[in-house]
């Protein structure tokens, strides 16, 4: 599988420290090693950074890992590839331009005959295709195209009290054909959605100081947090020693605003799939590369 | 203004050397200070990096110099802001998704009052917004309209040679608005379109020692490149100290694939228009960060 990160702030803060830890899941500390990419939200702007090379490798990843690029929210995933062979553009995060904001999107899990229909018309049945071949990347052209749909009427971005319900709405479509774990946002929320494993961490003053799982890294977070910040940092595992880090239900929906969780809905019919074993990946993959092969030779 | 780079190879390359002295124009050989970027595609993927600092200063431009991205198509930008204030959404390139492939566009000029008709169906009218506040962005997304309702039955990419003449008729459009100077490519070809300025390069066996103009960088290209590799490089203004660069014509629209040029159009009534003095952008762009502290005042 993979590992997701996110992070939501109330004031914008710089992801060193987590990163630091996480980029170490990406072929180090655990096998997530086909590729990386994070993305950081800054005002309207948003960067997105993508390497095919294993995160724990990669010379992109230690930079960002000691250059502070301050966001509210940070978007960040270690891949494993399950479907879509490791490529550059195989690679999270996934980004679509959409009312005018940028919509970035990280997956975990592993979604099987993913085919829902299109519920819009013919004339827009082309907006946001994929550009890869992953299962995560088509779940997110279809539920930004159903997204889309629900909100044709509008010419300017709704805002997260809207949008919350029908993303909660669409997730529970997607999460039927499997694990769809994921973070989503646009820059005002971010969107978080548990099948099987996501956990949450909210800090808020006094900081702690804390120590990173993956790396012999501690940091005294009081130092650079001021009273009034708070923040919420979203893991696939968690990333250091604190007490507190939530593990979320299966089929819970949460929404990020300033750090705080301003929006939740737990639907108890998600199923929590298990995952491909690794020899199932392995033969599924194998089966891709010998189909592109046959395409290249023709 | 700003300035451009591209980059067309019939096999990838680094751009670590031109975008060197690239990077330079970005505050301290001129000053195009307001941010800069760069898109690389690899395969069916693109990166692209931005950075709101100037290029010339930006730890992110030094760690590119100095990393050989392999790409057969790069596109890159260093920003003198003329409409929109500095801030990362006005940096360039800009990117967006049509038929499952990312198209990214750089731009110098400045287009006054563009304004044109879309003249495709009102359901798709709110398709390829604007992020941030350029004249460019805007452009590039009406482009990237008209380019979608000429080719709206299409489910699949249609290729450069359908491509050149519908993206030559749209230029001529925006055109009229002012200098509309810019490199536009799907991963596929590079689209290349003078008002004003714009220089090519073409490169083949035997490759020749190039010295930079903006550094004290000499390379001999020799050692870097095979005897059947060929590629063209596109600047706003040259690069090197080469002879062989040849100054577009103004109204040309060229198109490169595989290193070398396979379409091209002159427009004999195409105005290079008179940029901007100085101090009306100043004015112009007072006023802007006066409207914005008014809302924000709200």
């Amino acid at each position: 599988m993979c590992q997701l990160l996110g992070m939501n702030c109330n004031g914008s803060a710089a992801i060193t420290f987590s990163f630091t830890g996480f980029a170490a899941r990406g072929g180090r500390t655990a096998d997530h090693a086909d590729g990386w990419g994070i993305a950081y939200y800054q005002g309207s702007g948003c960067r997105v950074f993508h390497d095919d090379q294993p995160a724990s490798d990669s010379k992109l990843a230690a930079f960002l890992s000691d250059y502070p690029i301050k966001s509210k929210i940070v978007l960040a995933h270690v891949r494993k590839a399950t479907q879509g062979l490791p490529g550059l553009s195989n690679c999270h995060p996934f980004i679509r331009e959409w009312l005018g904001q940028s919509w970035v999107f990280v997956h975990n899990g592993d979604l099987k005959n993913f085919q829902p229909e299109a519920s819009f018309s013919v004339t827009c049945n082309h907006r946001f295709l994929p550009i890869g071949t992953t299962d995560s990347e088509k779940a997110f052209c279809w539920l930004m195209q159903e997204l889309s749909a629900k909100f044709a009427d509008r010419a300017a971005p709704p805002h997260w009290d809207e949008l919350a319900p029908a993303l909660a709405e669409i997730t529970e479509i997607v999460a039927r054909y499997g694990n769809f774990n994921f973070l989503l946002s646009n820059g005002e929320a971010l969107y978080a959605h548990c099948s099987s494993t996501l956990h949450a961490l909210e800090r808020a003053h006094p900081f702690p100081t804390a120590k990173l799982v993956d790396c012999d890294v501690s940091m005294d977070l009081g130092a650079l947090n001021a009273e009034g910040d708070r923040m919420v940092i979203l893991a696939t595992e968690p990333l250091t020693d604190e007490a507190s880090w939530r593990k979320f239900e299966t089929g819970e929906f949460s929404v990020y605003v300033g750090g705080a969780c301003v929006f939740q809905h737990v639907n108890n019919k998600t199923r929590a799939f298990a995952m491909p074993t690794p020899e199932c990946t392995a033969q599924s993959l194998a089966l891709e590369r010998a189909a592109e092969l046959m395409v290249a030779d023709r």
